[in-house]
């Protein structure tokens, strides 16, 4: 999984249907010190994320599991809201 | 998902039959802010997306889900058009 | 989907039987407007492509469709043989 | 796969149901000689690895085959702990 | 699918039973003129790949194809040892 946090939204009216009901949030990935590190992504959201938030996102076919048994069309979704991330001293 | 332009279109008479009834149309990514990022690329479209528009496409599998049951050979879909896209102010 | 010019074949006599009865082609990826891009990648061919022709190919699990029912251990397939590409002027 | 080392850990308590009980790692990607290489990454556990180990990790779906038949929505899980790397003389 | 040759080995005693029987090569990625480029990866072998050999490998779920039955976590698989490599004139 990937580290971010949520910096925007996307709003289309035309749309798959399998993705009717669901938010597309903008996320800028982190570093695990919280630097910016490529490209901002459009991403779906199965956890309720909210502006400014940390959370890490899955990439991928696995990122529509959480959606099941609806075939939403999506490659990166949201699965955890980070509440803290710990380096070991050294690495 | 990815943000992008529709620039063009690809015609091909020999194609897979799983492609035989999709138009091939040609994306230019973009960042949310507009800018050009990235090699363009030759995507299907579920959407009816039209030359100029602003789209977003699934990438991988899940990309074939709008066309299902048919098997279609593509990995990379348009699934919607944007409306607006929002920056958080700070991000 | 990715454009490219058929440039070379690879060939193996050891290799998976669901390979068994496929042609390796080398492919080099091309911008729209037919200039080389990035690295050279050996496919595995749905269309009857020959020696310098123009193709698109796609990537990933999709790129298996073609031959099923056979599981053929392939992620990049030419799925179809390029007449013409169309840039929008102002693109 | 991919070779890496356990470099800390992530916490959240909401997360999607299928990483419930899974413990988030992060991991600096190495070479085979053991210099960092590449973005740090969050991944899944199917071994107990501990801070410290040098392990290899799975990417993409098959990451999650571990863990059938739950249907954990993750995309990389270590499968295995390194015990000896050995590249050859004149490689 | 992906040329490259066989450099060196992997060993782990700790590792996912669907692993349990496979080798773990390591593998230097190369161009169609023999050079090296890119990160080395480690990879499982479906052929029988001996150290200094040219092969191909193939990534994604396809590359677990060759282990079926079996639900293998690999996603990077050598399937074909290559005989020769062929670029057209000009090309």
């Amino acid at each position: 999984m990937y580290l971010g946090r949520v910096i925007g939204r996307v709003w289309a009216t035309v749309k798959d249907p399998g993705l009717a009901t669901q938010r597309l949030l903008l996320v800028q990935p982190l570093t695990p010190e919280g630097q910016p590190t490529g490209k901002r992504l459009v991403v779906t959201d199965a956890m309720g994320a909210g502006a400014g938030e940390l959370v890490y996102w899955s990439k991928g076919k696995e990122s529509s599991f959480p959606f099941l048994p609806t075939e939403v069309p999506t490659e990166m979704t949201i699965v955890g809201i980070v509440d803290a991330v710990n380096v070991d001293r050294g690495a």
